[in-house]
């Protein structure tokens, strides 16, 4: 599957650097198999480049794993983010958006998807405290997205609604429904998940609704 | 962190049998470095086993790792679930008990916890049906737990809510929270989820309250 890069692509008649198939394969790679069963071998004969030029950019296959996590934080708002603001106007609809990205993931993968940064997110040793820090950014990219289109809807959610862990947990159903997608081989967890969400954000917006008299509170043009 | 087994105890003088400690092996070290990583060297070891007696038991790593994913299922009950049951009554509390087993598994490792099963789900090959199978076993079994507990408040909640689903949207928030929380290395992220589980179960007891006028329909003595 596509996630971030089109892997058909890579004989393309302009060949691309050494370091961005090294990335690339990595970042497809560790994907597919996780971080710790992908050895160097394989990443070189997937790049099409040999141990010297790996070296050359990267000390370890750690560094290799920061860059290929470098690439999701700058991938986040033209792979993911982006296309949803360019089809869908109501913000609060946004973020549903960007969790039917997962789920269109799930449904092209016969729902054997897992999300890369929630895989190594489990699978990274605790001792990997650099790892783990360009995670949590990778996390954090995702809920500050969120959380932007949640604060252009902010009237419309109760004052005490705090928008900012509720981005965390707009990442939490994402996460825990692909999971659980994932093992049952079955997309309905995860459509489960997104529907009770639906539902939370269904009660906290009525409950503003009631508060404010039932009228929207709408700019005047 | 015992999880399931006390490590420090397998120097008792009633040594345990040889599968069983093969298996309690396994338990640690998938949990502690993932399946891909874990050598049957590192098991023999662990387990102060030859490989002998290790093929005498099982044919493989893959019969090796379904056998754990065995005992987790049967551990559910006496090592997560009774606990609970036996230190709070009231039926959705002891949901939230449940969850805060897992915050306490966090507290208890510097937030470097991560559920054993939600890993080996996003971690373990898409081919690998039988594994995936009793991952998806193991879910069903911790949902059905936390589905009775609803089913035991099943008046409190509006009757459309479908206690089924609401059960697979607990463990999605238990799920996406400790991957938040280990990632940012941070109870934070746990809480935050748990805490909008909470206003959304708030939200929808307090709506069926509205709907029988405020008064809780206790049965009589």
């Amino acid at each position: 599957m596509a996630f971030l890069v089109d892997h058909s692509t890579n004989m393309t008649a302009t060949p691309k650097a050494t370091r961005d198939r090294l990335v690339e394969a990595g970042l497809y790679l560790f994907w597919l198999h996780g971080y710790a069963a992908t050895g160097i071998a394989e990443i070189l004969s997937r790049a099409k480049a040999n141990a010297g030029s790996f070296y050359h950019f990267f000390k370890t296959k750690e560094e290799l794993l920061l860059a290929v996590l470098e690439l999701y934080v700058q991938s986040l708002e033209p792979v993911v983010v982006q296309p949803v603001l360019g089809q869908i106007a109501d913000p609060i609809e946004r973020v549903f958006g960007i969790l039917d990205f997962y789920r269109r993931n799930l449904l092209a993968t016969g729902c054997t998807y897992g999300c890369p940064i929630g895989r190594l997110a489990l699978e990274i040793p605790e001792e990997q405290f650099r790892v783990h820090k360009r995670l949590a950014d990778n996390f954090d990219g995702w809920t500050a997205a969120v959380e932007k289109c949640l604060a252009d809807a902010r009237e419309r959610f109760p004052e005490s609604t705090n928008l900012k862990t509720l981005s965390k947990f707009v990442l939490t159903v994402m996460e825990g429904g692909v999971m659980q997608s994932r093992a049952h081989r079955d997309v309905a967890p995860f459509d489960a998940s997104v529907e009770h969400l639906r539902e939370y954000f269904r009660l906290l917006l009525s409950q503003q609704e009631q508060k404010s008299g039932g009228a929207r509170v709408v700019e005047p043009k």
